[in-house]
């Protein structure tokens, strides 16, 4: 028995790039032993020390400067692509006409209009073209939306989430592509990309928003003088420049299936460092989930006698999806890493590619199509004062 | 040294009734030893039994059965009004006229045009008009309002408050008072108001809403064969009614001092029996506060180094506001049920009768009239679709 | 109907004499309407004002210096006595030679030689004679008793208890008689009580100690100026005196149903106000209980299934013993704090005396010395370095 | 530049035996770029098809069914051993005599005079001996061990600890070797070396034990038809065995610090699937930690001003140990499983082999005799009623 190998590529090696480079690693050793594998070719980034020590620390065959490299790379089957999201669909589209699988890092683009113009290269294409949602492998938010799918919860009531990240609350942390772009690119682009993907993978599609408000707290930043990997402080110019986009974003929503929603969003949420989080309430049941805990979740319902009732906190194991066969650690409690989501989501990449349908697929780009037709309702809605804005 | 004594009655002997007449009972057992006491002299209910088992149990001189004979008593310096909220208006007006202090348990009235007409007889009265928003006097969450006022979180940015209730939830809980009267008058009302008034004790008023979204989730409930108390499945003649008004209720805020704000109120919160929370953001820290854990409120703020930094459990004690002086058990820790808080309330309604200010005093009919505009704005957005509705 | 009135008097006006004081004065208030309530006859305390002002406060009729005026007292039947334990002795046995019913705060006596005579002096007399182990009290412990005695958790296995509390932790902390009277005075007898009484009331009797250890953490402590209240520093003369019993006190303990027993007690508990908790093990579920968050419980049972199954927060409620009926607050989620845990149990001492069952009784003076065996036996092994020793 | 490569091997495929190996594969991929990486040569298990789903999974180059073969195996320098305790001891003389390195999964054998052997052996041998107790690579648990070795929470007073599994609750999981050999080799050997090496790690020695109690709970097993894996029921034959060591196991102890410590592991502790825990208590400061929540740790210390201190909550992120650099995903809040402590745990293990000390060492086998030296006076003093038994 042979294992089908894919070749990779990762695009950006900085934090993101390296989990989907370290995801695609160990993509082989989890779940079914015979399913496909990764095989590790190239790393690009346009900082080159980046690049190689990425090379060096995942095992890649080659570490390059110029995304065009992999386009034209014939040992490259599968392409991560994690840089800026401005830079997406230039280069999407370009490995896309080259007969790559595309696995995009999400938000898919600044703009309706670029994402629209990838799905439909995407749809042109006969490979695969996914999106980085990474936050749907986690194995509790995973339990929680089979239980509501599968209707252990009733009927879907309320979905209350927040999107509480704090990397942006220190006006010297220094200006950069982050806050440039206008609203909807901050944090609703960020984190409410995130938010909006969990909600509606939770819950089903939202059809409307309303009330929106998007909140510029801190008003210019320091201009960095030189470039800055992830959200520290680094050397500055002395020179500001004004911060373009929201630090924080409130909406209320509706979801096809009645439920109603609530949503902030924000990066400059104190003492939160990865909050993102969420509660489903249904006619028979409800549930919690919070990344900060993510071995866990919690849940009610009527099963047990009132007197010994309660909100249960379930520590996720073998029970769950993504756990049941295959992961080294797979009792209930022992913990699982944000690194652990990216494994799982270049696995079901994998399995994609080889036609293998045992995990959830990744969401394609028309699921981000509509997370950003939601995130863009959200904009509008914000500039007509509140307005409610159907999504199509 | 004597103290002063105010005659006091009770209109309404239900449970919330009974807690005002415990907090009466105890009102000058706390604080000052040298402040006023009750002198606790009728309590009155249509229910005569439940009357006569309040005046009983709380050790008033009377039980009476018609609100009027408290209006035309002598001995009667002060009273509660706690009974269904229709009905606060004509009898508060009388006591008013009839020169009495009154506190009136929230909302104050079910309608604007009600409360409006209240707040006006109260401004022609001499007599103290108060508002029953027993929350206020939690000590965590007045921590919190001191925190936030005093400015140790720096410049508020977000409030998400949510009031999360499930005593309806079961579609066999009957019909009642509770469920007729048309949009506002529902979730929003009952467990709403305490929302809104928590939001403005805290972070201020409240100067617009938008992207309200009011839903009933149980359409009809079966008709009582007789009188219920609180929330209890009774005995059921086996018709139904519709229900007016809604279980669940979602919106966006703007406050004065710039904050946004993101709320739901529920009354159909699977698993919540009383889950009124909130978590207040600001640019130097954050707080957060649970009624369900109301000895306690969560803190951050940037004064540890960062490597042992997190969100503080912090336990109310005598070092937060109410239980600096004069309440018995005054460790951290100990803990402080919702009856504590009526005690407190009662206490700070007698001070303010006797014209002391060592406590903050009881919101006014007027601060009321201020919360309802807000929960009418929210009618308002939702009736327009979502449409911001500015609070005059 | 008329209500039993049973006139009584506390002994000590410090902060637990006033929550007695506070008890009596709501007992009536509670539970069946009709049961007895206390009418408030005499505070005694050595220094006067205090005494004053607990009757000022509580509306004693009178104001004692003398515990003797209390003894001699026609119109006192029952009597609370909240003074340094040294003294409880004498009092007690006077006022049951005076034929008065007598609730005596925990420890019972300094040594088990004294607890014995006043347990002796107990049988002889006709009237209640009754321990202040106020957790009893908490709806939440009692739930978890109820369940254990019911064989909900199946076969107790374990019951891991601590008592951490840190009173004690500053060494500027004052000199006191907390700080006097040799190995097991310390800790052990102020907390350890609790815990230990805590541990038989759950899990039945402890039938042997073994491996304690007491530990002295902060040797010696500077000499008050005057008298202090509580735990707070005070002015001091600049001289120190030694500390003559533990800061900490650690055993494992045999319960007579099988099951086994940890223990750890400590006055020196960085951070921890207040924290009496406790985790019961059985082999068909399991139960936890944290006095700092007393208004819920946690338990596990194999009722759900696996995959939604885990530990459940369940909030006490009407469900829960003491808030069946009568208490005005009984929701679940409303919290419960410690000043409800007097109330109740000076509503089960005045039942008591007047011939009712409907509470668990006070645990009697044979309960008290029964829990100071144990103590001793934590002594006597500390003394031979961890042996085991038997309780008779 | 090249990193070195070190040929590794891992003898046992079942869970633990695949963590490491999962650790191997991306023990290059975490900390110094230029450090060592593992080149994956053989897994080895008596049942063919595991090592060869093992080899396939992890990319090893061989799978084998005889150890020896390993210890022939020229280009092996480094194995993992990783099955029953008491096939430990052959297997590692062979591996160190051969002059491979050795990583024995913890305990290190199933008596004190087998370890003492294996540690002499290693004293013999030139190449790195170490044992895998992994939890000693849990981010927050070093985070706290550092924080007390600093000093920051002042002198240690109290350590309390508990490992409460609950995998030998169901009384038809299997007959096993893991319920053979007499008094210690039960919960003591399986989950108590962990919380001893646990309690050694962040507090130092432990220099005696007492109040020792060991417990059986379920007293006979069903003999299993086949081989298990893990915990989980499987075919019986119909016939049971007794068990032969303990279900529970509780004690006292002293550290050479002087903080006195109390103890419970269990493998009956219903609900909780992971639980290792545990807090430590100083002068000036507390910590806590709990595997199921290894994401984070609780900590006090006096600094923030006291209305606003508690109980903090941290979130383990870059300013810890493990994080500091080259972990993808290193920001506070993100979690860690238990599979990414293997990874650390393989890496430090390489780094020692090629002579870099950048991570805290493997505990060696003398480390581990200390352990085993506890635990064996963990069960002379159950075995003596209690007595106090000092490690030597």
């Amino acid at each position: 028995m042979t294992r089908k190998s894919v070749g990779v590529a990762v695009i950006g090696a900085g934090m993101a790039g390296r989990a989907h480079a370290a995801g695609y690693r160990s993509a082989g050793t989890v779940f079914d032993a015979d399913g496909p594998e990764a095989r590790l070719v190239s790393v690009v980034d346009t900082n080159e020390a980046l690049a190689q020590d990425a090379r060096q620390r995942y095992g890649f065959a080659r570490a390059e400067s110029d995304w065009r490299a992999i386009v034209a790379a014939d040992d490259v089957d599968a392409v991560s692509v994690v840089v800026a999201n401005h830079l997406h669909r230039e280069i999407i589209e370009a490995l896309l006409a080259a007969g790559k699988h595309v696995l995009c890092e999400k938000p898919l683009a600044p703009s309706l209009a670029d994402a629209r113009a990838m799905a439909a290269a995407a749809d042109d294409a006969t490979t695969v073209a996914a999106v980085g949602y990474t936050y749907r492998r986690s194995p509790a938010m995973s339990a929680i939306r089979d239980h509501v799918h599968n209707g252990h919860l009733g009927r879907p009531i309320h979905f209350n989430g927040h999107a509480w990240y704090d990397y942006a609350l220190d006006p010297l942390t220094p200006m950069s592509w982050r806050y440039k772009g206008g609203p909807g690119t901050g944090a609703l682009a960020d984190v409410g990309s995130h938010m909006v993907d969990t909600a509606e993978y939770v819950c089903g599609p939202v059809v409307e928003v309303s009330g929106a408000v998007l909140t510029t707290v801190i008003d210019e930043r320091p201009v960095p003088a030189g470039v800055t990997l992830g959200h520290e402080r680094g050397e500055l110019t002395g020179e500001v420049e004004p911060v373009e986009n929201e630090d924080l974003a409130t909406f209320t929503a509706r979801f096809e299936n009645g439920a109603v929603g609530t949503f902030s969003v924000s990066r400059v949420a104190h003492g939160l460092p990865n909050g993102l989080a969420f509660e489903v309430f249904g006619s028979a049941g409800s549930a919690a989930f919070d990344l900060q805990r993510a071995g866990e979740f919690q849940v009610t319902d009527s099963s047990p006698r009132g007197e010994v009732n309660g909100q249960r906190r379930v520590y996720v194991g073998p029970a769950h999806p993504y756990l049941r066969r295959g992961v080294p650690m797979d009792a209930p409690g022992v913990g699982y890493g944000t690194g652990d989501l990216f494994v799982y989501q270049a696995r079901a990449f994998l399995d994609q590619i080889v036609g293998l349908d045992h995990l959830p697929p990744c969401p394609s780009f028309h699921d981000a199509v509509r997370g950003l037709e939601v995130l863009d309702a959200v904009v509008e809605s914000a500039r007509g004062g509140g307005v409610a804005v159907k999504i199509a």
